[in-house]
């Protein structure tokens, strides 16, 4: 069987409600290369997920705690055969230590145990193009099968968990007191992306504190260009070990998914982040050619960086388009 | 007159010791475009600078203190004309808090004010690639006018920071007590590119334990693959503010560098670093054509992301090499 008739049984079982089916799936679209391009051809022109949220903070800040119940009101909320809410977690483990360091699976699993939360661990170990590339073909999948809420969980510090918290509609970013104060959110980039703030921990000293720092920075930021389309995040508090706040969390980031529908900015949002992956896909196209170039190229001629640089990129300009090989 | 000329002047001028003049060279080197070009070429050949030490960690580990204390060590052993340590304080304050979290710099003054050590703070905001290109030429710039000793701080998790810590020759990864265990350090990507580990707030509970920790997991990591070639990074422990455990961290440091040019690893390291910077710069120009295409490029057509990104690299390697425009 070729494998775009594999994947045509598997998806017709997936939709049917296997998630042994669903399960080899996403296992193809995390391998990448020429399967992973066959099951996104397969799913073209399907519905995407109706909801994509990205969860993003430190390790430490009880991320993984607050994402299973977070898939827990989503899927209280929207009870149906297929499973309705996908759970992707992202680990930013390293090649050397490989598979040390992901306790953090083991907290999902009581959410995972339900029929109607799928959970899948998605490690990157090197490869990090690779990740980039496989989420977005993970999140049509759980769109093309019928799952109509996926959360993406991440660590949000790398430019790798940025690319993934792209991928997201509503991002909540979650600190928590233990973890450190909201400059330190300021400098992991947190305000940029974060369209609700969750301060976690919340029955720790300096809570209090930690909210009002957050307000500030976030009334400090830049003044909306338009009032009817800017967001101004809000910030929750939640103690995710005992379930409080969630419902607060939960309709505050509904509330976020109703602005951009509202405004038309889901649309918006949506046709940009395609772009965005073509763009990313292109270029890594082209900086397989440039690592090709540079194994034959000597470093350290006569010229500067920028000029070699410049010399590289006319080349390849120059070459026969059908040099490039399709797929990694 | 134009940039190559003044650029002569003020090289002339840093060269005999005038640190105005070797500020305004540095600015040029971090304004990028054509003067940080013209610049590079007029020290192509010059002699770069005989050690780059990298220092990295977390906000808030005392990375700044630290390296204050470093700069002092590497000026008391090499006292000379010009400034002969420089450092490179590179801040990831983000676009919309600005210039708001850059206290750490304060700190550095009590150092900058000494003759022979040069202290300069480079913020990026938002043109991420232009921070990546303009450290190395300032780096160059450094060693042309006779610095030998550069020491790059920054915080180390995101990609634009591990672009900074591979510019040098021996990296130093900083952690604390106060700000999390190895299991963090291990998941911000620290074990890969520290060559010496320093536990810093050792007077604090719990520096014994991370310390104990940081050395399991060191251990645990891949076996040498050659005895002779391999280095193991060691743990040492320092109390920044008192001064303490710094000269066992200086001579730990001195090691790794001896270690690297008795192998031969220090003109390995280099010369791929510069094909590295190469590669990267000739993927941004690259990069920028897929850019200019994608604006015009609908999104979202009857194709699959990949088959996209597939047909834009194609037809930028058909395309005509002089349409590379020749600086950004």
């Amino acid at each position: 069987m070729t494998t775009a008739a594999r994947v045509e049984v598997l998806l017709g079982e997936a939709r049917g409600g296997s998630r042994r089916a669903l399960g080899r799936l996403l296992a193809i679209a995390e391998s990448g290369g020429d399967a992973a391009e066959a099951l996104d051809r397969a799913i073209l022109g399907a519905e995407p997920p109706a909801w994509i949220i990205g969860v993003v903070g430190a390790p430490g800040v009880g991320k993984s705690t607050l994402t299973g119940r977070l898939a827990a009101a989503a899927a209280g909320t929207h009870p149906g055969p297929a499973p309705h809410v996908a759970v992707i977690a992202v680990d930013p483990s390293s090649p050397l230590t490989g598979g040390a360091i992901l306790g953090d699976r083991i907290r999902m699993l009581d959410i995972g145990d339900r029929r109607e939360v799928f959970v899948r661990s998605m490690a990157h170990r090197g490869a990090t193009g690779g990740l980039a590339d496989a989420v977005p073909v993970c999140v049509r999948l759980l769109g093309a099968v019928g799952v109509a809420v996926v959360i993406l969980e991440t660590v949000g510090v790398g430019q790798i968990e940025l690319e993934i918290v792209h991928a997201a509609d509503t991002v909540i970013a979650v600190v928590s007191t233990g973890w450190g104060d909201a400059i330190q959110a300021s400098k992991a980039g947190l305000l940029e992306v974060a369209d609700v703030f969750v301060v976690n921990k919340a029955d720790r000293p300096g809570a209090r504190d930690a909210v009002r720092d957050l307000e500030q920075m976030l009334d400090a930021g830049a003044p909306p260009h338009d009032a009817r389309t800017a967001w101004r995040a809000p910030v929750c508090t939640t103690v995710a070990t005992a379930g409080t706040g969630i419902p607060e969390l939960w309709t505050a980031a509904r509330a976020h998914r109703d602005w951009l529908a509202q405004t038309g900015a889901f649309a918006g949002r949506r046709t940009e982040r395609l772009r965005h992956e073509i763009g990313r896909r292109a270029v890594g196209i082209l900086a397989r050619r440039v690592a090709e170039r540079l194994a034959d190229d000597g470093a350290g001629g006569p010229e500067t960086p920028e000029a070699a640089a410049q010399r590289i990129a006319a080349e390849i300009a120059a070459g026969d388009p059908s040099l490039i090989a399709p797929g990694p």
